[in-house]
């Protein structure tokens, strides 16, 4: 059985609210586009909303490294990519890529380390117990 | 004694992330930096946050209307004038206009209506019956 | 021949992004998701970035109106729909709705006016000759 | 003589849109009231939007680094800070804090690194000469 890696890839076409005044894609929309892709790769992590208010279990941003390479411009048709990372007791990482259409030009690439807190106290927990063996080639 | 007619004004410089690359402010910045003078005048009729938190009253937005006048540019100084323009029996509305730093160039006016809500039910309310009085002038 | 109504719908999902302390949907965040349908809907005119591009002719906004009617919540799949509502000699209007998934709720209703400007000079546009045809039934 | 090191400080309070519904100020705010700082940083250097305008070299953002220590809450009286950090040939970078307003509580910190560039072409400009000298002390 080979090893699964939880990734997502999604398509976004670049709109006005996106740009700023120097004609490119302005800094923070390009974190709005990755935050798409984050809640989809948490859905997929098993943190739907549902299950997330059932538990009481949330994901939160403890950390985020983005690095700009290239300008995207108005009308861009985006490829998303994320996937997880790596996995450590408390933490995990997910990473993020903003490409073009056909994927061979990277705007931005993005690293994002999360950790599981326990409603309403907002306790941290350590990961599930399965993802130690699920993802046991992503453990850092 | 004059009727007293709640208002506030603020300054405000345009940011990279205000504009788009039509190299104009874009039309969602001016109506967050009109929500920050909506929450400034807010308070001024009694609905800063501690006394929200405690009463459990909390004004809700029912609509905008926005008109795009001119343009404004990056680094501009604004101005953003805020007043209570009218009184309903359970609707109020604000005016708010966003003007060039010496207030002869509008560049966006707005009015917007609200009501109150008790919470947790999200009940509507009337407005305070001291409004009334206060606010004679603006009956509408 | 039955006259034809430009219209678009498109699929959303609330994201944490769009939703603030008060547990709904924040007012801004619902213009956000209208503009990507304003986009769509302007593709379908014609008004795509490299025709845009070519002609030099582009849509401005001059005027929003909007009702905030029902909050929505995190994670609801919303419906965005868009079409083109009126037209005059030099203005036209579109109108919006964001319901939930099933159309059978209305979150917010929104009108907003639009005109065509030449650039570089912003000059204002009469209508192209065709619309006052091909939208005869539209005409204000 | 003693070294000068550019910094900045500046108020912000807390509004609804800065805020989602896990009651809590949103990653993508702070960053937002990040670059305000930023931006007055970056004046202090000598990128005032007249004299880039003049002289046609822009900062532009290369990488964002961003740890979320504790979270800010609606109305909250914030205290930003930014500071030039340490200078390289081409890069340099700032670092930021947002705290709360007796600066006892460190919501977020940041770094950011930026680099300039020649409009219209964008090519990339070694530091300024006299910056080797007035931040010998940043050098990296």
């Amino acid at each position: 059985m080979s090893a699964e890696t939880p990734s997502i890839e999604y398509p976004y076409q670049v709109m006005f609210f996106d740009t700023d005044c120097a004609a490119v894609v302005h800094n923070l929309a390009y974190l709005r586009i990755i935050e798409t892709a984050r809640t989809m790769l948490a859905e997929q992590l098993g943190f739907d909303m549902p299950t997330m208010a059932v538990k009481g279990v949330y994901p939160v941003l403890l950390r985020t490294e983005v690095d700009y390479r290239r300008p995207a411009k108005l009308s861009d048709h985006l490829l998303v990519r994320g996937r997880l990372a790596s996995i450590e007791r408390v933490r995990f990482w997910m990473e993020f890529e903003v490409l073009n259409k056909d994927a061979s030009v990277v705007f931005v690439s993005c690293r994002q380390s999360l950790a599981l807190i326990q409603m309403p106290d907002a306790k941290p927990l350590r990961l599930p117990e399965d993802w130690q063996t699920r993802f046991a080639h992503l453990r850092n």
